[in-house]
């Protein structure tokens, strides 16, 4: 069994409601060694629990496309046609089908360039009406409209996030209009019985930046109850910096702010234990290897928000103009600690958080 | 001595040209433990022996930037001014100095975020009025306008080109307007009596793209007189296309001009023993690790042109969109040749061309 999406059936559209209560109706792709076929299943104890659907496949694809690679259904409600939609990674893109029940699915178009899990949302830019977003399970995404059948680039593509970070998927409906991401971070855990991580769920926006609107994505604000700010500073050389922050090196879960400014070269960074947290390369205009152009061009500043857990470190940079993640994993002959390098910058803010576990 | 540049000083504004023969005045760098200083020398003989400017060195700025790092003048002369330009990297950045005689000169102005070897030079967008282009060493570049004194960003950076290339620079006053660009292959030849190479000289346009006028880059028409086409096929599957390329796999120099098209994924590319000359993903959307998105996003397709040499490998993907530059280095245990990989691959395209040496 593949992964796929779950949607909430108010309208009873599949007649799977029971005694009022609407079901939660799970779309997933079925794997075999011949092919990959989507199938739905229903709940009606808040996800405890999931019936199949005896009808299952609801879409077998595998003739039309010539492929294997059929998967990942993503479901939501399409209210302007008053229909369902579904995009599924068939073959080499995200092909869109519409149904008015989640059993009977009609294949209504296709955008090629896209791989795995795929996404599809509106999305304000900076509060106005917006755009269309579709994302692969990479990172990448292309902006552009939808008419509930077809979607049609216009934009990108383009990288917002990069690193560990792998087939992200968003939650729809949030009472509230926000589109929160959560990602799955590719990152080992000797020994445990699971595979990688979820990483930190975070907002997604559209923002107009100086090359046009442009996907930003930090840490949901409930995230903020986790850390308290223990120690803030200004105006610091990176000789300084360093022995300030000798004390949290060795620390299980932290949070780090950071705006730092070159001056005397066009390479700078940050490093834990040897492994570079930020790598900032203004000649080659590089972040950690990724290619990054500031919104000021000629700031010679990065500012950095850094989560650091037991296993993963996750960075936003400018604001989370783009943002990458990484398994943790401190070079075992270095000692120093949290390091800031490059030749005279300015550690113009520096703040440390203590982060609380999510457990307690 | 660290490397500038050389212009004809037909007016005599130095006072240097005799009997009628305008001296070629060269710029350049004087190293020392101590500091960088820019001076000038001047050659009556076309190139083959150079004076030095007693009056040297013409500028000494480190005071000034309070760092060593001050090299690499690029003069140039501004016509709308009357005088001359000098782009000097200094410290962090490209600085403006103007000269009416290349022996004194006025510090105008500063753009931050550039490292080495300074570029800045006005280039048509489509052929029409254009844009000023600055860069540094690296291959990424701003879009600006120049009034002579002061280069003022206006888009970018972004980049253009990738790989061994290093501290090109271009030619000014070329007869037929072109810009034509020389790149440093930072390529290393075991045993040799010198540091790198000179890669192919490739001219420089402005286009309008989906994302606005970018910097592209293809070999000069002059270097077709070496390559003559001796096979050409079309709409060929991986398997034929390497069983046809069989006969050129050692060949010395060669040139291979293709496109190929993805339907069954989002990854495929073009090795040689192993090495990847193309290596394409159109789910992180990077060619040979660098990220690139086609013109047109949903095509499936990539085109390049391919030019190996006995130590070198250069590459122009899509029209010179992109391109990137590696040391030739087949795998020792690699017996496959030129090799397409991809899952149902169509070659669209395929022309082998012989290459002649330029020493003939």
């Amino acid at each position: 069994m593949f992964s796929g999406s779950a949607v909430i059936d108010y309208d009873n559209t599949a007649g799977f409601n029971t005694d009022g209560v609407p079901a939660m109706i799970a779309a997933y792709t079925a794997d075999s060694p011949e092919k990959q076929v989507q199938c739905i299943a229903y709940s009606l104890d808040n996800g405890r629990t999931f019936i199949k659907y005896k009808g299952n496949p609801v879409i077998d694809s595998k003739h039309s496309w010539n492929s294997k690679d059929t998967r990942d259904p993503k479901v939501f409600w399409y209210k302007p046609g008053n229909h369902w939609v579904m995009v599924l990674n068939e073959r080499d893109g995200h092909s869109i089908y519409t149904s008015a029940n989640l059993k009977d699915w009609k294949y209504e178009s296709h955008v090629t360039g896209f791989w795995e899990c795929p996404e599809l949302f509106e999305l304000p830019i900076d509060g106005n009406p917006g755009s269309e977003v579709m994302y692969g399970a990479s990172g990448t995404y292309m902006l552009g409209s939808f008419d509930g059948k077809v979607f049609t680039p216009e934009a990108g593509k383009y990288p917002y996030t990069a690193g560990s970070i792998y087939a992200a998927q968003t939650f729809t409906n949030m009472l509230d209009g926000r589109r929160v991401q959560i990602g799955w971070g590719r990152i080992s855990h000797a020994g445990m019985p699971f595979n990688g991580m979820m990483l930190l769920p975070t907002e997604l926006t559209l923002r107009t930046t100086k090359e046009g609107p442009r996907l930003f994505n930090v840490p949901v604000k409930e995230t903020e109850q986790l850390f308290s700010s223990v120690r803030q500073w200004e105006n610091l050389t990176s000789d300084q910096a360093n022995e300030l922050l000798d004390e949290f090196d060795r620390a299980d879960g932290l949070r780090i702010k950071t705006t730092f400014k070159l001056s005397h070269a066009t390479s700078a960074g940050f490093n834990l234990f040897g492994q570079r947290i930020i790598d900032y390369d203004l000649n080659f205009n590089t972040v950690n290897g990724t290619f990054y152009s500031p919104a000021d061009r000629t700031s010679m500043e990065i500012s950095a928000d850094i989560y650091i857990d037991r296993t993963s470190i996750e960075v936003f940079i400018d604001g989370g103009a783009f943002s990458y993640s990484m398994e943790r994993k401190p070079h075992a002959d270095n000692q120093e600690g949290f390091h800031f390098w490059g030749n005279n910058i300015e550690v113009k803010n520096l703040e440390v958080f203590s982060a609380q576990s999510i457990w307690k």
